[in-house]
């Protein structure tokens, strides 16, 4: 049951838990309820945040900071692992009433990367910072960090020995399942757009690689004078694409409305460079628009006018 | 003298190292000089190289790498100095025609960045390798590293205890005087473009601070389907207005012309946020736009129907 808070006030949340090819597993179904109850509770929480006049920025943290600590996403524990062995996490964070922004690369100690990335936003002079820097300032601000053994989960060993038998350390294209990245994008009843991502990237990538979802304007972009947009998928193309900025712009510059724009840039720019992945972006008027073109996308919505919504695949 | 190459084709080549506040210093005029003499060299060897065909990709790439090895600029030798006394280099290169992208950031070994960018663009299966990975990277393909002194300059040593006497620390603007990261912009007689960006960042940075110059979309953007850009300036700003992919989104979705566009960037969108700096961009007619709001932006610019152009402030 959604309460609703300041009344009159219009909210949205959507959430994704990455895009990609459908997995083939034994346990799919037992998996995909799993999957499910998980995004419900993060609409749950996010719902009662943002009736009760929580701020959009609070609202995608706090989504976010629930994926991670799931081990069913490839974000915080259960991240995917690198050609060390090791996860490197990479986050960002965006606020759309002022474009501040806050962005993690190459983090392998701070529990949850994307509370790193707003308090960059919050308390750095810089935006984006990097590997050892950046756990440093988690140091330096006592934020919880972890022995690097916390992320690491068995089916990711398994991922990563996939990876290595089919000779897929030179292919940057993610693994066979959904890449399992994570974000959030949010409309709050002040009127404020913010949008997250968080992610360990691709399996078996070499280290120090940095994916669009640290990239601002790639991954993650949020701008009250358009919507708020989180991205999965082939992390290098849409970097290429700058992505998330993209939908906005379409919506700034050339007048489309958040489905269009959100569409145009999966099926058109990124698909056009040869990319795999979705987004999920939502505009001030609290219209959530989901694209993607993969089999399966994780996703979630819920507004101050619907019933929390959960989907996988296309048939939802 | 520029020799004319393919005859009939079109070129264009746009050069900047740096925007910022006009230092007073007793050595002032000696030093604009050398800067002119420098931009001047970039721009003929540049003009040589287009002229004859060669690529616009090639043609940024050779421009920053001469603007790197000059201790003048803040950029390769020469670059500011974080709080540990280190430089820490960024840098990106995309190719128009493709949409294809090299970034790296945090390099410390690294004599030209810009190679080691060109280098993810060509051979590695990602766009953005920031810290030891990117070393690695460089390693493997046996690009040229030097000890980290090899960087260091007396004068980014003062400019270094300056701002620590000032209390600037804890501030991400730019120290007095111009930032003089490098920069350039083709559009090669194929009709393709490219840009390429370096630089040190800002003096007394976080160590793993990543700038806008190793963003793509932030400070280093081109697309055949708009124009090529290259920034300079307070990057945090210029990642939160994804002020490069701005350039072009405004051309390719709103139809304004380059120089409308790039003013509209910078005088805008980034001093909206309270940014100061610069770009350079050129589009597939060869028309070269600078803009900036500072006092100062050391740039260049020669094309197939017009002499070498060297500024430094309004009056250039």
């Amino acid at each position: 049951m959604i309460a609703r808070g300041a009344g009159e006030g219009i909210w949205a949340l959507a959430i994704h838990g990455g895009a990609g090819a459908a997995r083939r597993e034994a346990d799919a179904e037992a998996r995909a309820a799993e999957i499910r109850a998980v995004l419900a509770a993060v609409l749950d929480a996010g719902a009662r945040l943002l009736s009760a006049g929580g701020t959009a920025l609070d609202a995608v943290e706090e989504a976010v900071v629930r994926l991670e600590d799931s081990p069913l996403f490839n974000a915080g524990r259960g991240a995917v692992l690198n050609e060390r062995r090791e996860a490197e996490l990479d986050a960002s964070i965006m606020d759309g009433t002022s474009l501040e922004a806050g962005a993690v690369a190459a983090v392998r100690t701070v529990k949850n990367p994307i509370r790193l990335a707003r308090l960059v936003l919050e308390r750095s002079p810089h935006v984006f910072v990097a590997g050892d820097g950046a756990e440093g300032f988690a140091d330096r601000h006592g934020l919880e960090r972890v022995d690097p053994a916390y992320f690491v989960t068995e089916r990711r060993m398994r991922d990563l020995e996939d990876a290595r038998r089919s000779g897929r350390n030179d292919r940057a294209a993610p693994t066979g399942g959904e890449t399992g990245t994570v974000g959030a994008v949010a409309l709050d009843v002040h009127g404020n757009l913010a949008a997250a991502t968080s992610t360990g990237g691709l399996t078996n990538k070499s280290v120090g690689r940095v994916g669009d979802s640290a990239v601002i304007g790639a991954g993650t972009f949020a701008s009250n004078a358009s919507c708020a947009v989180s991205c999965t998928g082939h992390g290098e193309i849409f970097i290429r694409a700058t992505a998330a900025r993209d939908v906005a712009a379409l919506m700034e510059y050339a007048g489309l409305d958040v489905e269009t724009a959100a569409a145009r840039v999966i099926h058109e720019r990124v698909a056009g460079l040869g990319g795999e992945g979705g987004l999920i972006a939502v505009d001030r008027r609290g219209r959530v628009a989901f694209a993607f073109n993969t089999d399966v996308m994780l996703r979630g919505a819920v507004t101050h006018a619907s019933a929390p919504f959960v989907g996988i695949d296309r048939a939802t």
